[in-house]
C-alpha cells in the first residue's frame, strides 16, 4: 500500500491551545491531504500513483499554536490595486477578532513602507466595526507602495508593536519579501507567523487555480470590448484597440476574448508575433479590414516586447512609454495603413485603472472570505512560510518557495485554439 | 506499483476517424487520469492511494467514431432558465460546425416536446451565422417545457432527421430522460450518442464543481439584499425578507449571505428550523428588532418544508401557494408581532424570474464555451451517457449514472460556519 | 404695456440679513419671472399675453430673513421610500452648513412621528461629516413613516428645539401636512419657515416636470422588463407579467414602455380597461399569443381598479390583496385560457420594492443638490408654505396650495399615442 | 392686447393632405406658441411682456405638406459617436413607415460620404424589422464620418434617389451642411425638406435644454470618478485624474463633479486656469494633498487650452498630443512635485471612447424616440431648415440659423457655485 506523500508547510511548533471553535464545528482539518499537485500529475496522466504528492488542506485546526487571547494580528497590503483587496482585510479582521477573539488586528499602512519606522506612517487598529463595509468600495483602506524594506526594520517594528502573526497581501515580489522576514525571524528565534494571501489580477501564480480579483476584472472587461466593437463598426476601417492587463501571462486578454465574441486579434505574452512582412500581424489586420472594415483588437500589456529590442532610442533600463504595446500598436497601424494608403481610423483604450479599482464581485467577495479566514486559520494553528489559495478547487497551504515561475497559457492548449477559433486569428502571426 | 483506477463512460464503438483538429492542436486527450474523484477521497483525507479513482479528462481526442462529415447533430434545452443557455446552444454549434465540419446542427424547440412529433414543433437548423448573438441575451432560443415525453418517439424523430448526436441541456429530470434514450438506443442498436451539459441553477449537482449560471445568479443577489437591507433599514422594525431559488439546496441563499455582508438569517432546506417557541426564528427575529431596529431575511425556497406538514389545509399533493416558504414567513411574522403588540413592516422580495433569465456574466459565458465545445469533443469520439463538468477545476466526463443524491450544504462545515459568522444567527433555531 | 403676473409665495417678513455668498457669486435671484406658467399657457395657444402667469424662480437670494447664525434646520423624510432621499438630506445639510453657516442641522427621525415627543424618537445632529458619503446608498438615513401626526403637537417640538426652518420631504399628503404646520405657525405667530421638498416616484405632481427618483425608476424598468420578455419567449404561451408603480397614474408604466421596445400592453390608471368580451384585454393577449406565441404585458399598479368594484367579496374599504391587479391579471389570465384550453405560462414580476430603494442615478443625484440648495435658498430668504421643483426646465417656488390634482397622461396626446404604436395594442379594450 | 410674436420656422409650401394620424389622436398641433424663447426672457426679469418670442410646438400636425405613399425619407449619421443614435435612427424609421406609411427609408451610410456617388457607398433600405432592436446596442448602423462634402453632389444624390425628406443626425458642423443642403435645394426650387436632430455629447447647443446622449454620458462618469478616487486614497499623494468631453463648454465634467462628491478640482474650459505661481492650480493641488494625501481632478478636453500657448514646439495647426489637456496635466504634475521633492502617484484616466459609443440609458432611449417622431412630423408638414430640440421641457422646432453660439456655463451662476462648493476649490486659479 502506497503512502501519501504530503508537502508540508513549515511549523513554528507544537499547537497545544484548544481551538475556541470547538463545539461550533464538528470538522477540522488535521493536516489531511488534497487533491493531487499538479508538479507530479496533470496532463500526461500517470501509469502509477506511487509518487503523487499533495498539498495540505487549509481549514479550521482543532489545536492551536497560539493562546488567542494573547495574538496581534497585522496586515499589510502591497503593490497594485486588485478587486477584493478591502474584502480580504475585512475577512483577516473578523476571523482573527470574531471566531479567534484575538487580542487586537493592526493595519499597517502604505506596504511595507508602513512596516518600518523612518517612514512614520502608523498602524491603525481595525475592528469590526470600521472594517464592516469597507469591502463595498474598491481599493485598499491600508493604502499600498511598491518595493521592498529592509528586511531587519520590518522585524524590528513587527516586535515594536508585539506583532504575533502578519499577513501579506501581496504579489509575487511582496511575497518573496514575507519569506525574507520568515528567515529574518527565524534567525532571531522569534515565535512570529507569516502567511501571505497571493495576490494577482493577471492570474498567473502557479499552483494556485485562480487569484481574487481576476473573475470581476475578466467581467470589466466585457463592457469595454462591446464598446471597442461599437467604435469600430462606426468608422470605415474603424479599429478597436484594448489594452488589457497581463504582464507575463495573457489570461485576462484571452479569456476576456472567449467571453465577448467581438475580438477579432487577441494577442498576448506567450505567443510572439511579428508586425511586418506577409504573415505579420499588420498584413492580417489589412485583410479583416478590406473583409469587414472593422476590425477589435485585445492586447496584453506584456504581448509583444519582443517588438521594441530593435527599436531606435529603447534602452535596457526601459522606456516605460516606449514599451507600452499599446500605443506602439497604435502608432504602428496608423503608419502602415498611411502607407497602404488607407483609411484607417483607431479608437484607443486603456481601461487598466478603471478595472483593477472596481470592488469584487459577489463571488471574489466570497472567495476572498475564505481565503482571509483560512490564512488566520493556518497562522493560528502555527503555519507559516505559506500562502493561501484554490488549487483543483480545494483551499490549500502552499509552501512560500514553491511560488516559482508563473503560470502561462500553452499555446497548443484547447483553451488557447478556442480563443484561435474565436478570433478566426492565425495560429502564427511570424514570418518564415 | 498501484495502477490508476479509471471510472470510464460508454462508448459506441472503435475510434478510426482522424480528428480534423490534428495540426491545429499539438495537445489531444486520450482518457487519462483527472484529479481524485470525490467518491473514494475527500474529507476523511486517505491513508494509502491503492483504491483511488479517477474520471476521465474531456478535451478534443486524436481518433473520433462518428466521421463529422455525415454527422447531423441535435440539440434541446429543458426546463427552467438559467444564465448561459444560449452560451451553451452557441458553443456546441460553433465547435460543432466550425471545428469538426459536421454537416448539420439542429435545434428542437420546447424541450423534449420538440422531439415528439405529435406536437408539431419542427426543429430549426442552427449556423454561425444565426447563432453568432444569441449569448448576448437571456433565455433560450430553443425555447423549453417541463416534464419527459415517449422515449420511443423521441428516438423515432432522432431516426427521423438522422440524428447522430444529442445535447441535452437540463437538470437531473432531463438527464434521467438521456439515459432512457441511451438505453431505449441500445436497443434498437443504434449508434447514436447522448451526451448532457447538467444545468441547475441551484448548483446541486453531485461531483460537479460548478454548475453554469450559477456565479451569476449570485452576483445578481447583491442588489437584492441591498435593496431589502436599504428598506428594512427605512422603516421601525424594517423586516427585509428576500427568497432566492434553492428546492433542495441553500447554495445560492448561502452565497448570497458571504457576499453581501447585510443578511441577518440565512433559512436553507439543509438546516430544519422552527418558527415557534423560545428558540424558535420568530423570537430571535424579536430579539434583533429590539436590538437593531431592522433586519435581512433570505430564505431559499426549499427551506423550511417542513412547517407546511402540519398546517391545517395543507395537504400531500401539495398546494403551491401553501409551500411557499416566503409567503408563509411574510404572513407567520406579521400575525406573530401582531400578537405581541409589536409594530413590524416587511418588504417581501422574491426576484427569482429577474435572476434566471438573466445573460450570463463574462466567466459563466466562458464556462459554457468550455462545456459546450467538450461536450461536442466527447460526442465525437464516440462517448455516450455521459455529461461533462467541472470537477477540482478540470472538465471531466461524468456517467449519467453517477448523477445521484444533490450536492448539499454540510451543517457542520466550515463554509457553513462562516455563514453562521456572517449572521450571527444561532446555529440551529429548534427548541429542545 | 402688460405688466408681468407672479404668483407669489409667502413670506414670513422682511429680508435684511445680507447674504453671505456675497462676493462668491454674482448673479441673485431676487423675484424674477420664469417661463409661464401651466395654468394659463399651454396647449391651446395664446392669443394675447396680457394674463400670462408666472413662477417665482428658484436661487440665492442677496438679502435675508434669517440671521444664519442663529439659525436651525429641520429636516424630515416620510412616506414610502424613493431614490434620491439622502441625496437631498446631504444637499440640504451642506447648504445650510457650508454655504450659509447655519448654528446646526437636525434629522428628525421616522417621519413626522419624529417630531412628535410622545413616539420618543430624538433627533440626531447631521453634520458634513456624516452626511458626506449617504448618498451613495439608497433609501433614507432617517428613516421614515406613513401618516399625519397632530400638527400642535408638531409645532411644539420645533419649538422645543429651537427650529427657525422645517424642510418636509415627501408626496402630497407630506406636504399638505406642512401647509397644516404653516398654519399653526402662523397662528402662534411663530418666525418658522416650512419649506417642502416633494417626492413621488410616480412623478405625478401637478406643475411639476419631473420629481426626483423618477428617472432612476425608469431606467430601472429596463432589465425587468429585458428579463421578462426573455422568460416570455422561451415558453409558449409565455406571458411575463410586470406591475410597476402607478397609483393614479401611468408615467412609470408608460415611460418603461417607450424605453424598451418589447412590451406588447401597458395598461396605465387613465385608461380604463374590460378584461372580458370581444375587445376585452384577454381576447386581444390571446389574439397576440395566437399570432406570436409570447407577449409582455406591464401595468401599472393603480390601473383597472375599476375592475373590482362588482367582484364578489371586495369591500369598499378596500382589501389590499383583492385590488393588486397584478395578481388579478394573473389569475385572469390563467382562468382565462384554462377555460379556453388553452396553455399558457405566465411569469410574474413585482420589483417596486427593488425600485424604490436603488441610489439616485447620477442625473437624479444633481437634481437631488438643486432641489436642496434651492430649497435653503427659499427658506433662508423667508419664504414658507411652498415647495421647490423643476417647471419647464427651470427650479422655481411653487406655492403648497397650487399642488392640486395629480399630473396624468393624456390619452389623447402624441405621448399615449407613441406609447400605442410602440405595443400595437388597442387604442380602447372596452366594449361598445 | 399683445399679440404672441412666433419665431417661425421655412415651410416648403401648403400643407394640403390630411394626417394619417386623423382618427387615432384628437390632439394636433397648428403652429401653438410655446414657452418663452431664452433670447428675450430668462435672466434679467422682464418688466413687460410684449416683445415675448415664442418657438413652434413640435408635434403631428393635422395637415400635411408631402403624400405619405409618395415619400423616401433619407437619414445620414454624422461626427463621433454619442449615446442614441441608433434610438434616433430607429424613431424615424419607426414613425414614418408605421405612423405615416412613407414609400421607404434610406439610410446612407458614413456620414455625408454617403450622400456621394464617388464613395461608391450605398444606401440600405430601412425597415421596421431591420430597425427593430439597434437600440439596443451603442454605434450608429449608418455608421459616421467627419467633414462636409460638396453640397452639390449631395443634391444630386438626394434627386437620385428620390429622397423629399432627409434626416441630418449630428453636430453643428452637420446642421451648417444641412443649411446649405436647404440653400441648395430652393436654388434649384425642388421639394425637399431638411430636418436636423442636434447631436452633441457636450451638451453645449444654444437653446437646447439636453441633447440626447447627455445624461447617458454624465451616468457613466459615476463609476470613473469612483475608480478615480479608490486610486487615488490608495497611494500615497495619489492623484486620479480623469479627462472628460467637453471640447467649449465644460457641462459633462461639472455635472460628473455635481453628481460624485469625490471630485476635488473641476476644470473647465469656461474658467481659465494657470498652473503656476502661488494660486495656480500646482499650489493649490499642492496644499490638498498636503492635507488629505490625496486629489481627484477632472479635466475637460477643451479646458486650459490658453495653457497651450507659450508652450515650445506648440504650432498653429496644433499638435494634438501637445493640444491634449489631460497628458499636459500629467505631466505638469510629475515635473512640479519631481521639482518639489514631494512624491506623487498619477492615475490617468481618459474613457471618452468607452462613455460615448454605451447604449443610451432608458431615459435617453425615450427622449431619443421623441426627438425622432417628432422630426418625421414636422418634415411630414412641409417644415425644413430646421431642428428638433427639448427647451425649457417643451419641444420645439428651431430654426437652424439660430445655431450660434454654443451654451457654456456661467462662472456666476449658482450651478457653477455648486461645483466649487462640492469640490472646494479656489473661485479662479489665477495668479494677480
Amino acid at each position: 500500500m502506497s503512502k501519501l506523500k504530503i508537502i508540508p508547510t513549515d511549523l513554528l511548533g507544537e499547537a497545544t491551545y484548544n481551538s475556541p471553535l470547538k463545539g461550533k464545528i464538528s470538522r477540522f482539518y488535521n493536516g489531511e491531504a488534497v487533491a493531487c499537485c499538479d508538479r507530479t500529475q496533470d496532463l500526461g496522466g500517470l501509469e502509477n500513483v506511487a509518487d503523487i504528492e499533495y498539498f495540505e488542506l487549509a481549514g479550521p485546526r482543532e489545536k492551536l499554536y497560539f493562546n488567542p487571547a494573547e495574538v496581534t494580528v497585522g496586515i499589510v497590503t502591497c503593490g497594485g490595486l486588485c478587486p477584493g483587496l478591502n474584502d480580504v482585510i475585512r475577512a483577516l479582521t473578523f476571523c482573527a477578532l470574531e471566531s479567534y477573539g484575538v487580542k487586537r488586528v493592526l493595519g499597517f499602512k502604505y506596504g511595507y513602507e508602513g512596516l518600518v519606522a523612518k517612514y512614520y506612517h502608523y498602524p491603525i487598529e481595525l475592528t469590526a466595526d470600521n472594517t464592516d463595509e469597507i469591502h463595498e468600495k474598491g481599493g485598499t483602506i491600508l493604502k499600498t507602495s511598491r518595493g521592498q524594506q529592509d528586511t531587519e526594520e520590518i522585524i524590528d517594528t513587527l516586535v515594536h508593536y508585539g506583532v504575533n502573526i502578519l499577513f501579506t497581501i501581496g504579489g509575487d515580489g511582496t511575497q518573496r519579501g514575507a519569506r525574507d522576514i520568515v528567515e529574518g525571524v527565524k534567525r532571531r528565534n522569534l515565535p512570529i507567523s507569516v502567511v501571505g494571501i497571493p495576490k494577482t489580477i493577471d492570474n498567473d501564480i502557479n499552483l494556485i487555480q485562480r487569484s481574487f480579483g481576476f473573475e470581476t476584472a475578466v467581467e470589466a472587461t466585457w463592457d469595454i470590448i462591446t464598446s471597442a466593437h461599437s467604435e469600430a463598426k462606426a468608422s470605415r476601417n474603424g479599429v478597436g484597440l484594448v489594452r488589457f492587463m497581463g504582464r507575463e501571462s495573457g489570461w485576462i486578454a484571452a479569456s476576456a476574448t472567449l467571453a465577448n465574441s467581438n475580438v477579432n486579434f487577441c494577442l498576448v505574452p506567450e505567443i510572439p508575433f511579428e508586425l511586418h512582412g506577409e504573415n505579420g500581424f499588420l498584413a492580417h489586420l489589412k485583410e479583416r479590414l478590406r473583409d469587414k472594415e472593422h476590425a477589435v483588437v485585445v492586447v496584453a500589456e506584456g504581448a509583444g516586447q519582443e517588438l521594441f529590442e530593435g527599436k531606435k532610442g529603447a534602452d535596457k533600463s526601459g522606456n516605460k512609454k516606449l514599451n507600452d504595446i499599446g500605443l506602439l500598436l497604435k502608432d504602428e497601424i496608423k503608419d502602415y495603413f498611411k502607407a497602404e494608403g488607407m483609411e484607417v481610423n483607431i479608437k484607443y483604450f486603456d481601461p487598466s485603472y478603471s478595472i483593477r479599482s472596481r470592488r469584487a464581485d459577489a463571488n471574489d467577495s466570497m472567495y476572498c472570505l475564505q481565503l482571509g479566514s483560512n490564512a488566520v486559520h493556518a497562522a493560528m494553528a502555527g503555519h507559516t512560510n505559506m500562502i493561501v489559495g484554490l488549487h483543483h478547487d480545494r483551499l490549500i497551504h502552499l509552501p512560500i518557495n514553491l511560488i516559482g515561475e508563473r503560470k502561462v497559457i500553452d499555446p497548443q492548449s484547447w483553451f488557447w485554439q478556442t480563443v484561435l477559433q474565436a478570433t478566426h486569428q492565425p495560429t502564427a502571426m511570424v514570418n518564415a
